[in-house]
């Protein structure tokens, strides 16, 4: 019978165990193309202050590229051995050229060069992902201008209650808002992390006379660093990064989750396309929304991922210690998966069905238009709190006749307070109801045609 | 026998429990002083649009000015069956005041209210602690320059064993670089949750002919918000703060766990002041560094805070729910860990005693200086990787023989390498090999010198 | 304008913040009583082995006596400069009965007192939890039973999608499930945390005669600790509660959530007893589910607080630390989050009123019963997965045609598939189709029956 | 040069991404002999209670063992674009048997199909845990015993401040307990989680004669569950082992920070073995602990990976929703974490080398012993806190002068209290005093070698 044994596991020495504990090329192989630049950086720099002569630096630059094209062509012998990335850059360097690959490393760490290295693989992941941020909100653009005409409207929800209509367009919007603000806060950590740690050795410096702005500036860095136990020990720039796409990845969990209730049977308001659907194996007439729940599921994972790091650095001394090496791991982990996410966002969304007619009928029926009658009298100058007594008192009726708002007549409402007349009528009509709230950053089309317009020119739309 | 019996709280009936459970009172009483300001610029500007008469308006600021006085006056009726903060306010507003106090809830609800005060009270929080950072970069700053003349070195640690010595200056100044991002952190979530929400009413806007623009600049805000639905429904800017702070904190944690380490019997390289220890119930002979252990431990809290809000808004669909009631304890907490723990530094920082012969002892014995043979032998033209193994053959047999660096001589050295020349001795003494490392961002006295001027204008000491 | 100032912080000088910072009085007062009990019991240990006499033991258990009555009496001086309640009740013993007050200290320190203390407090919290569980138990049980008959059904959902019915009184067995193995956590922690640190002194134990079983037996604890270093630094029996209240208020997040579900307008399956609702300040309609969302929310508290204490414990060494002074808000802050989300579920529970009508339509229509179809197919011999597809395409079919599975005829399935014959009509029927599922564990009500009985004879009620 | 470009990556179509986002056969394949093992006895189920015939269950028995063979090989055809495990062995055998494979999932879903292989493959990881740390437990045993002739002392720590002498064998077995309760945690979670969820189907049971009983004793699981509902949707057991890991992970944090330091140059207590320490890219006289610290720094993983699952689970509706789907990799992950942490401390302690001379001195000298001196003046009848304040004065005055406790005359002592007579003398010798800590728990020899007996025992050494 096929039982589990662990056997295989134990056959591993605790040598081979140790090395394999240590090793981090399995996901610090992630950052060959940043290692290759600095290196070439690196060896440039060395030549312009006399370190290397220009035989060596052409030598070790036509091996870098050699090296280039092996990793590209999947020839490179990676060596699991040789514990990381730059080991096995820097041994392959010194196979191919001989002794001017092994003066590479002249006025360099391990502990600068991967400070250096993830900075500059997060900084181009986070103009990937401001890229998508903005793709996508050119996608909320486009659907908030796409059901305005006609106009499609939902009810919004307080506490998952009906609280008052609002258009589909604003509630895209809404959407739109949060994303900038995710924008801004990686644009935020971009800048903050964009500075060259390079040069600073293993933590103190280096007495070669290496020019450190000439490689931040080869490096498209700000600036170089200018202390060097900070360069080698901080990881905040990543603690920043992390907890940025957290709230990038909760804003997309609360999109979902209202993207999964609004297909459900019960709502009915909106229908996911196929592509982002799947089958049940026992239910025949299932479409679930598998995609939708993923990417509201894995916000604990980025989470779990900003909490991981969070723990590591609490308490740990100066500068450079083997736990920073926890810091790729849960890095790699929540960019892919946010940047998955905002993928099948801009993917999705436009092929998403709205269900004018039910979500209409659901703004409309119940009492979502009762703050609309409170507010009638209280622009009547009936105290607020009053006002709402008042119609509070006549849905509890309504309720409790089994009637809806639509239903009442001015005799009814005059019946509730003397002062409803003729022009409270179209109040409890949503076409005319919607159009009232057209405070700034309100619901009112007029409104939210203005704000659209901001948001596409934001965009490059308009 | 005095056993627990839970007997008293089980005494309280299911519906005072939900009461209890339901009211914000306890902590959201913080905001009072925002909630005053809100309430006064909503009535003005009430009355700017028409919605207020000039009496009434009169009568709604007599009545605020009043609460107020009786908040300080600590005579104020709190009642937690109002539940919130805004409604106790409201309430003894009408109590005072009568009908015009009910009607300071025109064109508002609870939901834009809060949000509001939040964000005023975090904004004033955030000021608060920039102004905290600020003066402990102060002092840390001024420590730097203090222990410059004469110098102070001390070892500098990788994996928690001595690397290569630094100047204690160049420590202080590591802490410097940190707080500085932490700072700008700091800004720019201020920047960025520095609008108003103002207006946005319950979630969808006012019919009511409000001016927002006015509300918001009378508050101090960039801009009202452009959404209502994002404006009610957001917290990203709460999760911004604590993701702030817990950086913040980490970096604390960091710096109070060095200090607890050198101030060990076996570093002893700092003492506490007594103001900032404590002493044991049962060892009379401890001084144990209690604040810094807090100070490190706290680190904790904070991480928890941002894990509860991060999960607390996991998959909450638009628009306000109940569950956002959940942002102020954990915000509060946090800010009160991270502002103290700030303060106590500040307090403690410049009495710390630094040993300067153990620290520049530990700093010169053992083997702290063998890197700068290996840079050594690197400038004359080996090898990087293989001055490496030259010098590293030479500490292992330093090591058997139970001798340190500073005890070799010339012949020593040439024994082991032909390229050693008498210029490679004042290298083994702390002295001059600390002058070595004078990169841009090294711990030479001379490099380290450049950043503190910096420093010092940074922080309007220069 | 009344705008924050943090003036009356500032005034604070260091050393009063120092000293705030430390102490721990504000919540470990909590603690009293358990450290009463521990004082008396430690005294009458004292004298057993002849270390007070018995006139210093009676003094003692008369001042602690006095003591017990001022705390009641809300007289006792508690003193915040005396940083804990351990040296408040000690201090205010001396001043009470004089030196014999100052023997009570002898062969204890206050890491192995508070160590018992927090031991003793757990175990009655959770003692206090499991007679709440027990409860909430009987609750769903009966719940379960009172909606047999008549019987409500209700769609079961995956993925927020109708997949198959399931009994209302299956639904609650569900958590019955759940809750069963909470207490289950719950017991097994109080077991492993239920023994004695009393008596091992500052770290090491101690020199004086004491008898640790005496004082663990008459503490009711199952032994004395082992191991001295282990008994005051260990904090693993504080983790495994809040790890038990974390999983349990996650059951209950899920419950609320599904309630809050359940009570929309969508839905409309449930509707929340108005004890457990509250009002809108703008909407007068409104009717809002605040305590389950509340319920909801807070297992991000709970959560949150497991991550601190976690960090707080991380790579902290042996022996106490002031690190674990940190140990007692989060955990009496999850443990009252979770005892009052119990109470209040077991005092909502029993007045949701469940609309069987929309139930039972919702369960009919649409395509819940399709499984019941291909599960037909295949007891005729059809293998599994091709009657999945050809109920799939009927399902397609209807849906395109806007027609449900109670419209077919037998004419219609025969069309479709062959196999289909008169006894495939009355699986289209609810409620023929839910007793089909008879197996061990499933839905039919003869099968809920039999679990239901087993249940009820588990808490007590059969 | 060679920027990052993303363009790879864009390449790949929604639909793709979508696919990828959604499979989960890169980490659920690791489920492949569960899975396998659960279609065996679900097969022979099928033909016991007459839904497969004898020769139907023979071809899928021998399909399966094909299968088997072929992913031992490596041969099997693994396809990502099913999805799963689950589809990827279904799809095969159908395959390689025909229509018979297709009967095989009759009366069974994915969803109750993976929560039994989740609980098949963690009872056998926690079988091996288990093993894990008995071993590490007898590791510990073996160096207590081995260290306590000749007698190794060190100072036990408080606050990180020499606060008592403690044998090392003391210390040793301080861990053993923590280990020894960390076990009792997974074995109570391996009790809990082994019940069959198999036969619960998608959620509601099934309509098929199947016998639930049959399948869980045979797969080794103590009963079916009772309640399908609960059976698919619940993960509290998946929470529970990551929160076991999550504490016994900080354990071992809390033993690798201790050995850390312990290893500094300036504790010098313990030499870390070659085969766990690592060297420096730039500093050759560097032995880097880089294992310990790993293991340390690898509790934040841990926590994160239980911080994600509770995330995922919060406010999850019932049953099955996609988002379990997320509850494998963080497992699997602290799994691994775990696993390999506890087998590379069993490999590593017992080459550790104490330095028995540097921890005797260091236990001696100071003032670590003081503590004995104020319980020698309680023993002769002064109130405890008297002799503290006594014993305090004579500390401060011994520091300022520069002397240690074991210099002290009778005269001196005699002039600090009169109680001090001859017999005070030997508690300043460390080898005299470490005897006097006789009470249970403590760690005088001979309370040490009781304890040591007792877990020889235990763990099968006596």
């Amino acid at each position: 019978m096929a039982h589990r044994t662990w056997g295989g596991r134990f056959a591993e020495g605790p040598d081979a165990l140790a090395a394999r504990f240590n090793a981090s090329l399995p996901f610090d192989r992630a950052l060959w193309r940043e290692d290759l630049w600095q290196n070439r950086v690196h060896a440039r720099m060395l030549k312009e202050v006399g370190l290397l002569t220009e035989e060596e630096l052409e030598a070790i630059l036509k091996g870098l590229d050699q090296i280039e094209r092996e990793i590209e062509a999947g020839t490179f012998p990676w060596r699991e051995e040789l514990e990381d990335v730059h080991m096995n850059l820097e041994a392959r360097l010194i196979e191919l050229i001989g002794p001017p690959g092994g003066k590479l490393h002249t006025a360099r760490s391990r502990n600068d060069q991967v400070a250096t290295d993830l900075r500059l693989f997060l900084r181009a992941a986070l103009d990937e992902l401001l890229a998508l941020l903005l793709e996508l909100r050119r996608v909320l653009v486009k659907e908030a201008e796409r059901h305005l005409e006609p106009l499609y409207v939902l009810p919004g929800y307080t506490h998952l209650r009906r609280a008052q209509p609002v258009l589909l367009a604003h509630w895209f919007l809404a959407y739109y808002e949060m994303l900038k603000r995710d924008a801004g806060r990686l644009e935020d950590a971009r800048e903050r992390l964009n500075e060259s740690p390079l040069g600073a050795a293993a933590l103190a410096g280096t007495g070669f006379p290496i020019d450190r702005h000439l490689t931040a500036r080869e490096l498209g860095f700000r600036a170089p660093m200018r202390n060097s136990l900070d360069a080698v020990a901080s990881r905040d720039f990543a603690l920043e990064v992390l907890s940025a796409f957290n709230i990038g990845q909760l804003h997309l969990s609360r999109l979902a989750e209202e993207l999964i209730l609004y297909g459900t049977e019960e709502f009915g308001f909106v229908e996911i396309p196929d592509a982002f659907a799947t089958g049940s194996s026992i239910m025949p007439q299932k479409k679930n929304p598998d995609i939708l729940e993923l990417v509201r599921a894995k916000s604990g994972r980025v989470l779990g991922a900003l909490v991981a790091l969070s723990t590591v650095l609490k308490g740990l001394p100066l500068a450079y210690n083997k736990d920073l090496q926890e810091d790729k791991e849960p890095l790699l982990d929540a960019l892919a998966t946010y940047r998955d996410s905002l993928r099948l966002l801009i993917a999705m969304l436009p092929g998403l069905k709205w269900n004018r007619e039910r979500m209409w009928q659901a703004a409309e029926e119940g009492f979502a238009l009762a703050t609309e009658l409170a507010d009638y009298l209280a622009q009547k100058g009936l105290p607020f709190r009053e006002a709402h007594h008042v119609v509070g008192r006549l849905v509890r009726k309504l309720s409790e006749e089994g009637r809806a708002l639509k239903d009442l007549t001015l005799q009814d409402l005059k019946a509730h307070h003397p002062l409803f007349a003729e022009d409270a009528l179209p109040l409890l009509r949503l076409e005319s109801a919607i159009h009232q709230r057209r405070s700034y950053g309100g619901t009112a089309p007029e409104a939210v045609r203005e704000r659209l317009l901001e948001a596409k020119k934001e965009v490059g739309l308009a």
